[in-house]
């Protein structure tokens, strides 16, 4: 019972932090979007083709999390927008992100300038669902190479979601994969969860991601707005 | 500094029970491998063509480790070999076995009947590369859709690991992925690491993968003897 107790703590000193977050967030009418998926599944091309896109329509900024190197904060950076790296290998190699490392990292960008932050969390489907950063949703990004059981094996990810994006369409017709079995599994665990399909690599689909996109953020500036 | 000091406890109650482990299976002369990869890589596929192929020569069984579900058990007991599913939805959604759960699972095997153990893993490629089981080696499953990166960012995996088995090299031609470099970083982080490419759906280098785990059960026995 003790071990659970201390999880229990741990994990309602997060929430509190989030909390704060969230009203600095709010403050500033940032939409905050914490994306999450397996290794590889695509979270960084899909913002880099997104902010290529519509970089003139929105103030971007990332926050970047992985274990160990760089990589992704640099493919970011060269579109000239505030961009934070996260690499929790200093922190005992952490499995996801925590509202304390995002509020730190929230020191380091000026956000009177930002109007959507994406934080892109560690690739991992179990940790991260656990520990709410204060966003405003979560998206889940899933290579469709993954299987069409994804959803019930890691369903606390699934169930929080608002968005899932199934990534890497293009590979359809070379994988055997039960398309609508996926949908229905992902319905099951979710019957609340939006599901887009995109290739980042070939732009299928970018273009409707891009219009749930700006209809949250003109949501979330209504809301704030009130 | 006593939040460290917990997790080294932890993690050194974790090796002991492991080492505990080990000698139960040494004293069996099983070979047991810890099959560890992101979610949908092929762990099980590898495995149901493997079992397939050489369940004349070899008696196996399988522990199968996911957050949620059996699906993967399921599909396995298929060919009539004792397989143990665990799930860690009851132990707090754990993100990775660990040597305890072993154990119990043991308990549930007539090991005097079992040559080769397999470890199925949960689907992450973080928090399973830290806990001991008591197995003989690592093996690292990787979809070859992940990309080039991910030796570096996931470190410790890569690591720990005898052998990383790139799976799913049928789609070679349809991904912008430069597999030199993806080797390249792999001997980066682990120049012992033996490299293995697999298709478990087409069948392209399964016997290859055959013949490493027949000398390594050939090596495991000879020890065992002495």
């Amino acid at each position: 019972m003790k071990k659970i107790q201390v999880l229990t703590d741990f994990l309602e000193a997060n929430d509190a932090i989030a909390l704060e977050n969230k009203r600095v967030f709010d403050r500033h009418k940032i939409l905050v979007l914490n994306l999450m998926s397996s290794p590889g599944a695509g979270k960084t091309l899909i913002l880099e083709k997104t902010i290529e896109k519509v970089k003139k329509d929105f103030k971007f900024a990332v926050i970047e999390g992985d274990v160990a190197t760089s990589n992704d904060a640099k493919r970011l950076a060269k579109y000239d927008i505030p961009v934070v790296q996260i690499t929790t290998e200093s922190f005992g190699g952490a499995c996801h992100l925590d509202a304390n490392m995002v509020r730190k990292a929230m020191e380091r960008i000026d956000l009177s300038k930002v109007e959507i932050l994406f934080i892109e969390n560690i690739g991992n489907l179990i940790c991260p669902a656990e520990f709410e950063l204060g966003e405003d949703g979560k998206i889940i990004v899933m290579s469709l190479t993954e299987g069409e059981d994804k959803p019930t094996k890691y369903p606390v990810a699934f169930r929080n979601a608002e968005l899932l994006l199934i990534n890497k369409v293009d590979l359809l017709n070379h994988l055997d994969l039960n398309l609508k079995l996926l949908l229905q599994n992902a319905k099951k665990v979710n019957p609340k969860l939006k599901v887009l399909q995109v290739s980042a690599k070939t732009g299928v689909g970018i273009d409707t991601w891009i219009e749930w996109l700006k209809k949250e953020f003109q949501l979330k500036r209504k809301k704030q707005n009130r």
